[in-house]
């Protein structure tokens, strides 16, 4: 009676687990993979086994936790704020690239590359403080809507991404976020949306400096967290190599290297390919954001998890469940 | 009968709970700041509530959490790797500050200050891989011993503060070392000695680079975790402004009173006075490592908590409590 009771007990938590597990991933091998992967590495029996301080999982953050498309959200809160702080600066109206910037004209605001962006960032970015900064991303993340899909930024995040952060986090894996976007741009809400502490999200920096008891943001770039920029990062905030690295683009085809090469464990490297041009868009090797070419080569050649965004999503995003 | 029983277990709960606190601190002003500030901020009912997300503390490592007598630890690791490295460098018996420290000379290997310091630094902590530096670090914190003390370097941290520690944690507080000493040196062994997950270990840094799926260690320095570092590390690594410090130092005074200025919650700072010749070392204003002048006087004016080491705590290092 009593091995009965067990055995059913059992049973029906298998179940539960199963129809449990990442919700809105349809079966197929991307499913397939990342369950087995951490199935095998929370195993204590497994020659796999992961001790649980070892579990670190990075993510990209634009494309592949939330779109990146037309352009990354960054410079859609870049632009909204130029418009913003225009009334202070009557000169912007002929200067350039604050007079495209003004009409909404984000290809001419960046016709001359780095230079035009620096100096849209750093007038964006920086010459307030740390906290008001924070208070700035926040009330624009509640307000700005996306120019096509007519939502906040907040709401195309990936629901199926979501569910798999949660499902990580629940077998004691810690997740990152190694972002090309600006560290102080994501901390504010990421936090929030994604479940991730501040101290986890990791991102490109300004300087700032330390005066009178506030940190105060300067107009001078730190630091790229992009390409080989990303293992750079991961070795100081996080200060291990990674076992399980997911991205989108060629920007991470680096920490996805860095992570496969990890020589103590078993790793998993896992792609997000934008293959879905109605519910989201669909790009990759000749993509000017989020180009997907080499790295897209070599997950094929190492048989790395190449999601198909199209097929192996039942929504794409949050608001969908709703509908 | 059924509200007897719960008295019962509350009060043994209660009473459980008063002893098992922070056993090695004596009862007195310091032990009971600390408790009643958590007491406080913890209480969801009380007006000094902190959301568990933001308690955060932090805390420095040398002369607040182990010993820094009769010089930085990490000094005699340079020492040690000197001599451990001459073999490989016959031009250092003639070159200073080379000469001096395969001399035991510490005094004379530092007498230029910073230049001969970097170089010795240089020569000890890059060129090889962050993996090899680790396995470096945790082989000498395993066979070094102190100089006057005889015991490894991971017996001099405070019994006192590995239960604060504890505690702190226990009530869901995210504890962070944000230190002047090397990042990269505490990281290997810190982890396991305080509890504290390597990314929740700040500290100085060098330049690294990726290449070849490798993080290389360069001869630049990168960053001095120092007096007003240690508020702009903490922006990059925490992203919020911490409610509890602890030091021991005028290197710790930036810190804590970025802290004390948080305008959100009730803050605590705590200082470490080193009062205890016989059991530890007993210095403050005028001394050369651990200088406690200005953050001395600031912290009595302001009533920050200042632990008197020789009659607050029952014991220091964690080995007296064997004997």
């Amino acid at each position: 009676m009593y091995k009965t009771l067990l055995s059913f007990i059992l049973l029906s938590s298998l179940m539960l687990q199963a129809s449990d597990i990442l919700p809105s991933w349809n079966e197929g091998t991307s499913k397939k993979d990342i369950i087995s992967y951490v199935s095998a590495v929370t195993d204590e029996k497994s020659k796999d086994f992961i001790p649980k301080k070892d579990r670190i999982a990075v993510f990209d953050n634009d494309g592949t936790l939330w779109s990146e498309q037309p352009a990354y959200f960054q410079l859609f809160f870049i632009m909204d704020r130029i418009k913003t702080l225009a009334p202070q600066h009557p000169e912007w109206k002929t200067k350039e690239p604050f007079a495209s910037a003004l009409k909404g004209d984000l290809k001419g605001a960046l016709k001359n590359g780095m230079e035009g962006l620096m100096a849209l960032v750093m007038a964006t970015h920086a010459g307030m403080t740390d906290e008001a900064f924070d208070d700035i991303v926040i009330e624009w993340i509640k307000t700005a809507k996306h120019p096509t899909k007519n939502v906040h930024y907040s709401e195309l995040v990936f629901q199926p991404m979501l569910e798999l952060l949660d499902y990580l986090r629940a077998n004691d894996f810690k997740t990152f976020i190694v972002s090309g976007g600006g560290i102080d741009f994501m901390r504010p809400f990421a936090s929030e949306v994604y479940g991730i502490p501040s101290n986890q999200i990791v991102g490109s920096s300004i300087e700032v400096k330390y005066e009178n008891k506030k940190i105060t943001r300067l107009p001078k770039f730190r630091f790229n967290d992009d390409k080989a920029g990303k293992p750079v990062a991961i070795h100081y905030h996080i200060g291990k190599r990674p076992v399980a690295a997911f991205g989108n683009s060629d920007g991470d085809f680096d920490m996805m290297k860095y992570t496969e090469a990890n020589e103590k464990y078993k790793t998993l490297q896992l792609y997000v390919h934008h293959t879905d041009e109605k519910r989201e868009w669909a790009y990759d090797r000749k993509s000017h954001i989020g180009k997907f070419d080499k790295g897209l080569d070599y997950a094929k050649e190492h048989n790395w998890t190449i999601v198909d965004m199209k097929n192996d999503w039942k929504v794409v995003y949050p608001f969908e469940l709703k509908k």
